[in-house]
């Protein structure tokens, strides 16, 4: 991991410097906030990772219209010593380092003073991030994710700042950068003015509380699979009729749970 | 979206030239397979976003000691015309585009000619990625991803290729490629050899069915917080213990669905 030393505690990422590039050095910029662009700020010990594939595509091209700016906050510069360091062995013994509740503190002042929006810890043990939650943090004016790394971070420092802890899902990462740019690519993505078609969004999976009907497109026959003739026929009512079947047979199939909650809503 | 029409079919990066960069063409290899490491394969309208912040860190580290390789596959090669499309429009309507069959099904014969493991397709229709089927993953030869943009892959292919549908979770992002470095990173880790500390993946989330306990590092004292005695008291066995209680309570609070089969499990 770099030092990162002689680089200021921020780095921000907006429509001033941004190229089409996946090189995130060349997207460095000035402090300066965009008025009403959504805020996403990240607390990292890899604040090079950052804009990564976020500043490319349709997240890019937000970025570089102003509808969001991304801000890194680098962990590292606000370590001790001639190595920075920012974390130390668990209390109590174990494998692994934890992040200390000091040098974490000082990050997350940083980034309090700066940028509004929720504190949120990116961790295996947190609720579990989903499309309700882009909406929610799509609505906000912005969110600050805190990203670990090694086995994790001291406890006060969540009950002190009351950091809300969320979780990409059941499973362990080495550390919650990658998480970050997940969820901000699904919450910019809802962002007004980010995708072309405001209908995009509707038909979607997840979106209305079924999973998306299949797909199909030219050519009409492929490997000697035809596309269904309902499909072909040109009769909007039963192509809508169609997809909402199919969509209703595959959430029922595949999500039993996610099925349940929609008849209980039609129900209502 | 860069074009990429001059360039091969297929990236590789391993151990032959890897640099410790967030540049991913820096890491270019040639289409070599090393014998015995893990192989990972993606089809992309997106190579050059890999291997991003996966060539650093642990799992970069792993990528350079060849414990895993990771090769792209370029969709765009395959498309049609000057332009090289890929899409077309959805058959019936609507809005958005739809990745084509032929197009797809030509980079899947490519990739099935060389690297071994199952096709797998990242949708939010699909079963959610967790930690078991990243230990299942890391117990194959390799797995190739099939990263989706626009609407969505036509039907027909996922049909004539069985291939099995994984979501990263119940949201929806604007492609595949940010869902395919999370679920390689959860993957790569659990390789022989990535971790330094075999007992790092035993008390973590998700493991043995419990959410991790609390972590606590010095100082002793932070804004008035104290880490909890039973940690400072060297006594192994009463660490343990409040460990196991600590993992306990917090899965049953925050995570009753987990708690039941923790619970059904120790039963049995």
């Amino acid at each position: 991991m770099s030092d990162n030393s002689d680089e200021p505690h921020t780095k921000s990422h907006g429509r001033k410097t941004i190229q089409a590039s996946f090189k995130p050095r060349a997207l460095m910029d000035d402090d300066a906030q965009l008025a009403r662009a959504w805020q996403a700020q990240i607390i990292t010990l890899m604040p090079e990772a950052f804009p990564g594939i976020l500043g490319n595509s349709l997240t890019g091209r937000a970025l570089k219209d102003g509808i969001w700016q991304l801000h890194t906050v680098a962990l590292r510069q606000f370590g001790e010593g001639k190595h920075r360091n920012v974390d130390d062995t668990p209390a109590g013994g174990g494998a692994g380092m934890v992040l200390r509740p000091d040098i974490m503190g000082r990050a997350i002042e940083h980034a309090i003073a700066r940028a509004p929006g929720p504190l949120v810890y990116l961790s295996p043990r947190g609720k579990r991030f989903d499309q309700k939650m882009a909406r929610d943090w799509a609505a906000l004016p912005g969110v600050t994710l805190i990203c670990g790394r090694f086995e994790g971070l001291d406890q006060r420092v969540l009950d002190h700042y009351r950091i809300a802890e969320v979780s990409l899902g059941d499973f362990v990462m080495t550390g919650g950068e990658l998480a970050a740019q997940a969820m901000l690519d699904a919450t910019v993505r809802l962002l007004p003015g980010v995708l072309g078609n405001s209908e995009s969004t509707e038909e979607e999976s997840h979106s209305n509380g079924l999973l998306e009907h299949p797909q199909y497109t030219r050519p009409a026959d492929w490997m000697g699979r035809a596309i269904p003739d309902v499909l072909m026929s040109g009769h909007h009512g039963k192509v809508a009729q169609w997809r909402q079947e199919q969509a209703e047979q595959i959430t029922r199939t595949r999500r039993p749970d996610m099925w349940e909650a929609y008849q209980a809503r039609k129900d209502k």
